[in-house]
């Protein structure tokens, strides 16, 4: 089995640096994998795309050395365990609230005798190389995301589970799930009382042996994040990279034409 | 019928910036139509994008104000009269060389008697409006590409063919056709030789009176083409966009994380 | 954030004709929405659309006024959370037995605090316009189906639900429920048990300040329904319309040359 | 090779009624298959499909006993071919103004030594049985669609075009042609000097002993052209049977419902 | 409605050759159903299809007289729901573990009272004829698959489930489930351990008046589990005759050319 | 630009085993790319694909090392062209007749001054890697088809034409056009009269500095061929791979089974 580029990384100790897909487009996917970044997620939970779109968009990323990850769009076993069938080397849960939620997750994503992923790794098989039954519970990434007052509160016992490999902060809807609106909704928080929430999310991952990972906004906050200590950081998404880049041309013409 | 921003611009004495779509995806499209561009044309000759994926983007684009374009792949009747029923408001042809092949075009895009299209706009009757089949020739646009060599040397019998709106210019092939590869390829020519073939082919259209347009690849020189006289000038497309700012996240990501 | 016209048909005091959307094509959903309903509805559960196919009909309904509407093929936070985000204006939720589930659908429908909908409207922000995530739960609307014998039972602790705005019934589940195969399936019923259910269903969401909707096979039983005091009535989806017409068109044809 | 119906039908002295479609879905082509239509026809030229969207339609409609022709978009001897190959049991082709044009379409269609198609009926293979090489000529039927003055003008020379089946009439464009925008556009022509035209096509055609088709707009027209000796009348498309049916619900939901 | 064939060849006392689609196209569905399998299964779990991609081969499967099942992706009211409303004519449901779980399936596939599905075949009152809904019950079959440990232990209980209509055993996954990672993973178990758990199952299933299928890798292991009285056994799938015909093609050729 | 295998292969005096692929789907074209062919052509002529499935295939062949090929529709600039720009290394024509054929063929494949061929590479760009637009014409293969009787008379014009690497023998059609209906169709021409005309293709092609391919059915006739000298055979493509496979399979159950 082709080994995941991610697990390389931090065995250097290398923080990883995470691309994001919302477009349900297989050339989209393969611009992308051509640039530097080191993973790339295809977003299936408030990404415009579903399953059918995710296979192509993994086929055309697999010719670059990028290791392709997903964000699920719910802890659903048919929904994690057919992305790994399709080859995606980890997956990203939304909405792990409690211990419980963890410990189904990892399930999901791991052979019997440790989980209950079923065996039928249909495009893995030619995507992913020889030996996938026997090697992809050392390869496959799991991680929980931790985006609400619930998962907050059971930190502890979330990044404690066996299996999980790390947890990926979602600061959009921590923030939403801690404070309400009483702050404007978006990621790279500055508020003290959220970049406290978010330190003490990454302590304990570590202290508990697994990775963190943070969404990030801007490639200035994701590398203030790896400062921090994060193991992976997610940089600006293709609709936001693509809209502010049409936007930012249009506004310069129209600022040299005057009009 | 709706009508054409793009000839209610040119009435108000306005230059028209164009945007350009190369991604066969409707949510693409979507996004771009938010942004301030005039018009978008979706590329069917070197956009990796066939007819039924542009049906999508026209219907996501229908809800802007934008006026949509579409870059045929040849001169050929079929391609042609197909992305007029499907709503386009205007179709520019590459590879247009002489006077023949530019009435051919515009007989293509003419109902009779000024043409020879043939009658059935079955989603333009939805989407431009009631009274299609009467209107379409006063707000279709028509535009001959002058990209080679003996184009080049025909400009003038081209653009006084009765009919055609404006010509289009494609630096690039331009530029290969008129100087081998005497020169890197790729748009935005500096090239005194070349400044001058566009600039010749400006003022021939004009003095037929015609329209001119111009493929760009950044603002700045869209704007130096509009200040030359260039009534639509088209700014760089999705994928470069795309490419360019994905491109720049990651590098800048990397360089401050030092990695 | 663009208004829902829903609501302010209803704060008019005026009832809504909803229409039905079972076929995946966006071309059909924009046929339809050029028609006179008020709203339109994807329909996920019984139609034979997935939610890509869905997101291409949203994107084609878009230019239109009408609301346009999904609903879920079950009370399932993925299927719900995509639609929304994908644009949808409010959500009909199949087989609501009981208060817990009612309870459920409305938390998926809603952000923290209200709820536990997770933050990433993607192309809502495109589509919906600026401030969604703040104006969505005013916006969005909910309704919950009650088509069983439970959910029948369980009228009141259903409608009293906080945030619910409205039941949606389904006569031929309803009826299959109530009464099992004893009579015909199918919309419209005109047996006076049926008839007693459906009008009290009625009134018990009139009387907790929601609003009903009703499921109609005819423009003459919605408004019949309407008569009653509906909110909304759905009329014919898109293959009854469709294969009614063209059994008719056939048959007058085959009758007038006697074949 | 399963026998063509409509080949049956004329052998039997009965006239061929024709469905239309101009919907790129499988689903709409499979409703109108269960129809009572002798024959179906997916529209290339002024539908909103291409060829990929036919081959799933051609699929739906291989079930019914319907004999499925295409309309090509043009005298393209790629489009043409490739639809045989997919399994169309005929092809119309828009636009035939001539011997040569229509010697040339009939070349596609045929094998030699009585034509140019090239061998290759991949699906075909399989959904029109075995032996299909060899009996394809003796099946596939070929219409020119005579429909601009010069074709009216040629009609005698193109009907005599030995292997060409049939001559299909467009009523809207033959109009356009012939009298240029003195009627209002549309099918189903009243005007004595269009009956008249159309009647002497008819005649033509028959005196040379191949059939002729026309398209109507509605079942009572279609059943007049019977009247008149038509072997073939296209009934409403899929587009107008289905908005029309849309709108005449809502209006009559809105009339009863005084809103 | 028409009838179930697998039903009509057990009436018959006849095994059932199951087929097995893992790829999402219409066109090998169709070429699979013209060979001679009795039914054909879409894998909706490791398959790499989706639901929308499964209608389409769901439709050009229909002009065979193959019978139609789905391996859905998980015990999923949604999911089941439908492909049965899509056409299927059975279900298979993966990872059945208890009598809980098999009630919970049965129940999705059956209309009340005897189950909970909702009313609305939209497809299927189409492909499989009038009174689907009335005499579906009757038609539809309903599978758990046994393939894990926890399944393994209460198999008596789940094979006596009312409304189950056979157990279907997926060996690789069983094998996991009971033997660890002791055994190489595959179909076609040879280890008495495992051979003796699947016979066990099957005695257990007929014991309890119902049906047993298993999934093979081989026509030969096939032959021998109908010598063992199983009533389906499936046949390698389309993903390994396509992979295993290419390779030894161009193995062949190899060897012959020296290369 | 990543240099072309086959002409490395060729460089090395190594014949080329070339598969085929006839189903548009990403996934058999990523599966066959796994085997050990060493180029693989996408089949647009034949072929049950269009453009838009083609790029999908085109992706998912990227990570092997396998050359992919298109053969194009007919000669039409449109359709070779998007290919190209597409990703394709190589382009077999069908139905070259003549030298003003070849030569029209040759000039859409390159660049000016060598040929017509417009410049935007889109995918290329990224897939065949930096400096397409210069290195292209040294290493895109073209092909042109020999398959009727004028081409066979004017087989010395065609292989002298400037700029074409290949001649390609479709013996299938070639035995049509040459020979009539006298022989049964097919591949692997076992009479002398056909054995004799495609080895004298073969030998004007080699005698004028230029390659030959020829279509064949099995990998025996395929070494054969080799033998002769032909410098590219095609092995069964994917449709007949997978219809023979499934076919077989049934058949061993059924024999085993007595059924």
């Amino acid at each position: 089995m082709k080994p995941n580029k991610i697990k390389s990384l931090w065995a250097d100790g290398k923080p990883v640096l995470n691309g994001w897909l919302s477009i349900a487009n297989a050339f989209t996917a393969e611009i992308l994998a051509e640039q530097d970044y080191d993973s790339l997620t295809i977003d299936l939970q408030h990404g415009v795309i579903d399953y059918q779109a995710a296979v192509g968009m993994l086929q055309a990323m697999r010719s670059s050395e990028i290791t392709p990850l997903v964000r699920v769009p719910w802890l659903d076993p048919a929904a994690i365990m057919k992305v790994l069938d399709a080859g995606a080397y980890g997956v990203i849960c939304p909405m792990i609230n409690n211990r419980a939620e963890a410990v189904e997750l990892v399930s999901y994503v791991r052979y019997p005798p440790s989980g209950t992923r079923s065996l039928g790794p249909t495009r893995a098989n030619f995507s992913a190389g020889s030996n996938y039954a026997a090697e992809a519970d050392d390869n496959i990434l799991c991680f929980a995301m931790i985006e609400t007052a619930e998962a907050f509160r059971n930190v502890e016992e979330i990044v404690s589970t066996p299996g999980l490999d790390g947890v990926y902060i979602g600061p959009a809807d921590l923030t939403l799930g801690l404070t309400g609106k009483r702050y404007p909704v978006g990621f790279d928080r500055e508020e003290p009382e959220m970049v406290d929430a978010i330190q003490s999310i990454l302590a304990k991952a570590h202290k508990a042996g697994i990775r963190a990972a943070l969404h990030c906004g801007t490639p200035s906050y994701a590398a203030k994040a790896v400062g921090w200590g994060f193991d992976l950081v997610t940089l600006p998404n293709d609709v936001r990279l693509l809209a502010s880049a049409a936007s930012a041309s249009v506004a310069e013409a129209r600022k040299r034409i005057g009009r």
